[in-house]
């Protein structure tokens, strides 16, 4: 017998009604019947982004539409920011150094959100930037950028604000048209409790103006072809038949907590998480704002950061997630966003406790899980 | 009371194993547990392809694997042979000038199969041509190309033969490396008994030769990442995990049956369709060979064929596909491919006998079934 907890920021763990829908016999995606089913979709991750613009389902990973975001928006030899404060940030200046995009770095330093007026400076030194990209949450090092500030400071300019929000729609609050965000991609694998597989991807009126200017090569992502299709409730290439049925099960959950009680739901969890870590006498990576769906934590000295993932995961089946990149071995990162609650939280401290203790890491046995304890019981 | 017989080419039904795996709770990606499902997977696809070399799962529906093709081949500016003999073909030749690549078209009737005589003297008459674009069935016609010809004809020429066999592979016979294809790209929901999202592709020693000197930009179907990726039996980016692991399931099957027995049931129940077709009095639409995948029938003077298979799916749930493009309700498609078997086409064929009659059409009642079985009864 082995029975195992995932608290990784992605994939999250899916619920009884989503394994339900992905066993269903698949229905063909020509049908009044799939129809309604992307009608329904498309609404409900319309509530989710918290917008009254475009939102377009993808056939790809997260990634996918992030790539789709750049050859939609831009041309070869444009200049667009990217701001490298971790992994997923790096990702979009890659993307654009692909398609020949010039790019203004902002460096931040890993487990630092950017400040809103460096974009601010950027933008007036530079006004032919086309596009802001940016990221919601970093994954990689649990910081949430503040990106109703950066809104502020691009809406009045020339650029597109784009926002990475795979790690956290849907978990924390993200309000597309009032913070004024272009384009914001997502993935299935996160807040929306769904397998990965697909990308999602919004689309302001001020981006479609770039769009229609846009001359990068580009045919699967194309976003007009995608608008055209769902104008008639159609997609221009087969789509993902089953997750997107499974999408409808997870968005019903959603609109059925509410949007505002899951952002506390994850505040609450991420809080629990956070005291309990203090309590073992553990410092969390993130220096300024660390995010509500992904807390990560330094390694402490003298542990072996690998192995202790490691030993969660292959002797007690609760899989955290390590490092990535050049944090590997020196953080580890518990999840708590999407399916997952305060005793799902309780197990992985409980766990975490268990092999700190056994690798020989002193502390008090048992003072993170009634630190989180105490957090929880105040409701 | 409402049952449904999926007869449509792609997505085609599940088995309930399949069914069952895409029940599961997920698993994480980095885990020696996702290595052991990739590998498994990866090597299965290979006896699949009839390949030793390289096969890779994209997280895309096959469309996005024939733009893998054609980035990875390719630089803006080279010359293509594409074939325009159905819509797929045409996939082929809108991709291209997505990014630029000169075509050289042939085109064929609709119903015909191209000669690969045609594909010779064009290779001749312009020795710069870096690829020939193929289908192995084009689902649009029903007809199925001589690939193992074409591949004599392209072999010894710089150019890469890339083979569109996401309808088809799994169910027809298609022989990569012997065959002589460089790239072939196929999808999950045809042959292979999946829900639609993944796309697979194969890469020959020839044609990683091309794919060092591609200049088109690209980011998420960069193969080479792939490969780096692959090495170390990983992926680029986040897989579509739960579509990987019923993938496992399908080829376990496909693998006790055996890809020999897997083609003649393909080519029996080809063979009874086109008989009842011929008994109940209709016509092919298929002039050259028709494809043991997919038959597609003329709709009769006086039957409205839109209507038709709107009234087999909505009254009747036998859900058949119509014609697409400029061949809407001008033909039908039932679909033999994946897991249909022998009385699954027995209901297709008497469900077609029902509406007809319906419709007014003359014919004997019950001619089609009793064709069919006579095939079926010779065994």
């Amino acid at each position: 017998m082995r029975k195992n907890y995932l608290l990784t920021p992605g994939p999250t763990p899916l619920p009884p009604q989503v394994c339900e829908a992905m066993a269903r016999p698949i229905i063909h995606h020509r049908t009044p019947q799939f129809q309604a089913v992307l009608k329904e979709a498309t609404e409900g991750l319309k509530y989710v982004y918290q917008t009254k613009g475009d939102v377009f389902i993808l056939a790809s990973s997260g990634t996918g539409a992030m790539e789709a975001a750049v050859v939609n928006l831009l041309s070869g030899g444009d200049t667009a920011i990217t701001i490298q404060g971790g992994k997923f940030g790096e990702r979009w200046t890659e993307i654009c150094k692909s398609y020949g995009i010039n790019t203004e770095i902002i460096d931040v330093e890993w487990g630092k959100a950017v400040l809103p007026g460096e974009i601010e400076r950027r933008l007036k030194a530079n006004p032919k930037i086309k596009a802001v990209f940016t990221t919601l949450c970093e994954t990689s090092t649990g910081v949430v950028n503040d990106i109703a500030a950066i809104g502020k400071v691009v809406k009045d300019t020339f650029a597109a604000l784009v926002v990475d929000a795979i790690s956290g729609l849907g978990a924390i609050d993200l309000q597309t048209d009032a913070w004024f965000c272009d384009v914001v991609v997502s993935g299935s694998q996160k807040g929306l409790m769904l397998p990965p597989g697909l990308g999602f991807i919004s689309v302001s009126q001020k981006a479609w103006k770039l769009i229609e200017g846009s001359r990068c090569p580009k045919y699967y992502f194309d976003l007009k072809v995608a608008k055209k299709a769902l104008d008639k409730t159609d997609t221009p290439f087969t789509p993902v038949i089953t997750l997107i049925i499974a999408l409808c099960e997870s968005l019903k959950m959603i609109k059925q907590d509410g949007l505002d009680n899951i952002f506390l739901r994850h505040k609450k969890m991420a809080d629990a998480t956070r005291a309990a870590m203090k309590a073992i006498g553990l410092d969390l990576f993130a220096s300024t704002v660390a995010s509500d769906v992904v807390t990560a934590v330094k390694v402490p000295q003298g542990i072996d950061g690998e192995k202790m993932v490691k030993t969660m995961r292959d002797t007690y089946g609760v899989i955290i997630a390590g490092g990535q990149a050049e944090l590997k071995g020196k953080v580890f990162r518990i999840a708590h966003m999407g399916f997952i609650e305060e005793f799902d939280i309780i197990v992985g401290i409980s766990c975490l406790e268990k092999v700190l203790a056994q690798m020989g890491y002193k502390f008090k046995l048992g003072a993170g899980v009634k630190a989180a304890e105490e957090v929880f019981l105040k409701g």
